[in-house]
């Protein structure tokens, strides 16, 4: 029986002249809150500590470093990995990574109840674009300022629950889920920056998008009878809308919490992990079911190819 | 530009003891429907000839022979083959396939306008058991009666567009749908017999079931940027029931027409196949963002392998 209470840290917009000090005491806000409510895992968001900066474009990527992290914890963040351990609380977040070999990740990192980084993660499916692209009606040069995760999906046991990381647009990629979940994932814990708006189609506005995302995570979550944790950091920032829809989802791919606004905000739910059981050893029970040797395009092709005309 | 009204075609209960003539009668009766109303291809449910007789348990499988076709198409189908040549419309329906080297697979075939079968394919995720199990609340012996399919999820150019099968529970399978989105598929089409009640669960009821059916197959369509049309075979059969829910979805993940009932009913709606390039261009352009080198784990192991304690 492993019964635990986890939550989620929703963020409102960081505008760019926010110190990382001042969002680490509004990470520590919410996570008294969480403690209040006996939360003993906290999922935050992708790139926490500061404002979506790949919206903006600069031709010398080097201005962007201050964005990033040389080292975690650090100054900054002590103090939230000082409380979570007081509190005996472990927790995830996102933050921008900037190695002693100078290569820059979107990373995200699960924290102990002990204060140890037990798991680090890079960002595999990194959306948008590298250069600026003048028909788009934002920019989202993620290709621009990281490289892609040479991490894969792992996961680790924390608290005595398999856990696993994914960020952002790895939530719209089944492999992402599958990687985790051949390794007996019971949690996935994501974090996302999801601009409001399509940036090459009009027609694809809020609405449809949260649509897109919360498909996504339930199908992940069901497909590999995990719990996920899907948190945004959204509401306006430097002048745009990314949606909020954060949510917690069973293993059965049902939504048992969401967020009911765009700002700070703290969601919570019941996770009793014997419940992953039932969906592997019945209807997702791979060993049964699954049948690889049909696979082999999903990992020795990337692009389409087409049947002859 | 390749638009088409496509359609499917929901079959209600089919009872033992209806024949194949009486069947094929009634799939014609929704095809003169169909063409009615402009459909150009049309799809049947899995196994459309006969009763789902997995849900009966017998020592002597070969006593179960005769639900099986051993050539296609035959006497009773061919009515149908010449109907559809007749409209010029394309079809696909599911039937249980008995090979010349006494090989059994729950197969599904793409019959062009003109009457030639132009994609074969035998189901891959057959769920279920091989055993009677007596903590069942009814049987589901599909490992028992057919062989795991042989062909792989194959794509087909039909009337212009790509065209790829999948059967029932391989809707719930990421790797059925992404091993024909690498191929450019831009419409699935899909037949089951599903039973209304988790025979392992009392609690897991036809809302719950319906909901993972089609947060399925708009998860598969949305992530592969194709459309699908998923078709039952429904209502009470043999004194079991099945659930309903037939629809057509759009490449955005969008339920675009659903069945109302649980008997024989067409349902319909115009697929416009330029629209599967957005998807395919963009979020779900494969070959930009698809990093197969961390995807390893999906084609070399089947079951699960935890991390140590």
């Amino acid at each position: 029986m492993t019964k635990m209470i986890i939550g989620g840290a929703q963020i409102g917009g960081i505008q760019k002249a926010e110190t990382r000090e001042e969002v680490v005491a509004r990470m520590m806000a919410l996570m008294d809150q969480a403690h209040e409510k006996g939360v003993e895992f906290l999922t935050y968001p992708e790139m926490t500590l500061t404002t979506f900066f790949p919206r903006f474009y600069v031709e010398d990527r080097a201005e962007f470093d201050h964005w990033f992290e040389t080292e975690m914890p650090n100054h900054a963040t002590a103090p939230l990995f000082a409380k979570a351990k007081g509190y005996g609380m472990g927790f995830s977040f996102g933050y921008c990574e900037l190695t002693p070999e100078g290569e820059h990740f979107n990373t995200s990192i699960i924290v102990s109840p002990e204060g140890e980084i037990v798991l680090k993660y890079r960002k595999t499916h990194l959306p948008g674009h590298a250069e600026y692209e003048p028909e788009r009606s934002h920019q989202h040069l993620e290709k621009r300022y990281f490289l892609a995760g040479d991490t894969g999906f792992n996961v680790v046991r924390n608290q005595g629950v398999i856990m696993g990381l994914a960020i952002c647009n790895d939530r719209r990629w089944p492999e992402s889920w599958r990687v985790m979940g051949l390794q007996g994932v019971q949690l996935v814990t994501i974090g996302y920056n999801t601009p409001s708006q399509n940036n090459l189609s009009k027609d694809e506005g809020i609405e449809r998008r949260v649509y897109h995302h919360e498909l996504s995570v339930c199908a992940g979550a069901y497909q590999n009878s995990t719990y996920a944790v899907a948190v945004a950091k959204c509401g306006m920032e430097d002048g745009n809308h990314m949606f909020a829809g954060s949510i917690i989802v069973d293993p059965d791919g049902f939504v048992i919490a969401r967020a009911t606004g765009e700002g700070d905000e703290l969601i919570v739910a019941e996770a009793d992990f014997d419940k992953c059981a039932f969906g592997k050893s019945t209807v997702f029970n791979f060993e049964a079911h699954r049948r690889t040797e049909h696979y082999g395009l999903i990992v020795s092709q990337t692009g389409v190819k087409e049947p002859a005309q």
